[in-house]
């Protein structure tokens, strides 16, 4: 491959999260076995998973674990469980359904940092990996990226697995993003320098444009969040080098003698 | 859920049309074991349902009734067929492939207030679900909103089943959305006044915003058209609350001494 | 159909292209069984060919090959190959893969004239489809419209069977088009006066503005490119006249006493 050093399943780094609209069983499985070597996780969307008929839900955890695949419902979900004094009981049953991970979020319902630990701890505890999100879904939202920078680090102390940088579904608007779906310019680099092993962030980036930008800013194994399910393999393009936009650094990398 | 009151199948309210541009049986099977009770009315979008062989045709067909959908060919089909001067024979092959519902259009090709009075009494005769259409596809067409108004007045009288409000595949540039793909200030309000029911009423608004926008101003269980089946379980999310964007809504409706 | 003259399979113009981004083998025999006439070409998007493990490729391919569709790797392949100077290893790899077709590019990778017209006669000898592609991906190539058309004709003139106008995945800001997809003036009538034959040309056009526009200047039987697998059957509409941008003209042209 023109870009080398792609991490290969188990991997540390380079994870690929699938955002899952409603796929049904059959375009899962479809999915699984054509791309599921390059998919670390799949997230239920929004509050999706209480869409599906139990049968259903059953069958798309256990197609995604047969694959290697961890899942876990989207963090409205958990928002949704706080605000209504459930955490205990959510995580149960997150726990007990099969999901093998979750995520803390509070992108809509403002959680207090010290329930945000328990979730974390707790979880942690139960055996699920712990995907924390950092940022608010909804621009009015003014909190300065200082707080988030603190998030992030205790987040992590607390026994979140990685930490979800917030694009929301659209990559427009939201996050560290502007109403183009473009990086609000330093934002990126003041998030990465706060932390020790770059590693422990995904971002979560829907559009190509994004995808691109960040496998040539942090090399092609950077972890990536809020992938299309359409998008799988041409992202694996894009992060080996196959395909224009990263084939040309690639190309224009090697010596000229080499040409 | 956090937003209360979504109606169940078989409803009079909080329908969801879905537009299906080509999809496969196999997809379409997939799509409604999974979302059908999400699903009130599958359209064949354009003039695809000339574009399958029988075969198919009759497959996707029989799985949309197997899952209490109703199913109907898009309304261009509708317009050339009065064009030809074959309205009887279109009706007549439209009940006989076993399709449940007709819509009654006038998008691209002009037809006179008789022909559409006549079109509707003779397809509800037919034991067919009439849906019609008002606003033009093309934004050069200039005709007023009172136009519509009584158009939608004189399609309910004359036996139509719910009244579509253009807003095309794409969202944009059409019906009563301008470039961008928002309402035209006040005259989604001006048509919801003019009917004495306001579930008579179905709103094409593909695009997320658009749904979203609708549930927050007229609620849960507000009638939408022209969503994409890759969107129909995020669409009853955002109805129920299960999704950032309406469950913040939900969330700052609660009393803050619940919180 | 509203608009006459649409040809048939296998058929020398009015071909249809498709971008394949990674289907699964479920989706891509969903997809042939309910589209396969009006498919021509499936390309196996960038460097995706390489992703798929080697039974899943076979099914693809044989697939394909079942509906009498075309079926070959995107283009970023073939300049990786010159780069490594594999150009013989990587043609034999693709007739023995089963591909019935090959495409010879350098969107991103600079080949000298003489390895394209090498690569374009050897794999024409192999018995392989030359598609060939003019037009930079990048819009800071600054190459003038007459060095391509150059390329055109002496392409044509060592074997191509067809040559591909660029429009990439996106449609936007590469080839002819602008930030906005839209043509840039001029330049398709210069590239199309320039040819003999316009059915030798395909034209990139993954969005429907410019599938519609490319149909209402060029008539139904317009070869188009990058289409996306979900668009087939809307696009096939377009053609023939069941939708209502095309109807509208077909429906115009008629005569008045005729209306």
């Amino acid at each position: 491959f023109p870009l080398e050093g792609r991490s290969q399943k188990p991997r540390e780094q380079g994870l690929t999260m699938v955002i899952d609209k409603g796929m049904g069983p059959v375009q899962t499985a479809d999915l699984l076995r054509t791309s599921g070597k390059y998919i670390d996780f799949l997230k239920l969307g929004f509050g999706t998973s209480a869409l599906y008929t139990g049968k259903i839900l059953d069958e798309k955890i256990n197609l995604a674990r047969s694959y290697g695949v961890d899942i876990y419902p989207g963090g409205t979900f958990l928002e949704i469980a706080v605000l209504q004094g459930k955490l205990k009981e959510y995580l149960a049953f997150v726990k007990q359904a099969g999901f093998t991970a979750v995520e803390v979020s509070d992108g809509t319902v403002s959680i207090p940092p010290e329930v945000r630990e328990k979730a974390i701890c707790t979880a942690a505890e139960m055996g699920l990996k712990v995907l924390t999100e950092v940022g608010k879904k909804d621009p009015r939202d003014k909190t300065g990226i200082d707080f988030y920078i603190g998030q992030i680090q205790s987040d992590l102390r607390n026994g979140a697995f990685r930490v979800i940088i917030e694009g929301r579904e659209s990559g427009k608007n939201a996050g560290f993003y502007d109403r183009e779906g473009r990086f609000i310019p330093g934002e990126a680099e003041k998030i990465l320098s706060s932390v020790t092993d770059p590693r422990l962030l995904i971002w979560e980036a829907p559009l190509k444009e994004q995808q691109q930008e960040l496998i040539l800013r942090f090399g092609p194994d950077v972890n990536l969040g809020n992938v299309s399910p359409f998008d799988v393999l041409a992202l694996e393009a894009l992060r080996v080098g196959l395909r224009g936009d990263t084939l040309r650094k690639a190309y224009l990398a090697t010596k000229p003698q080499d040409r």
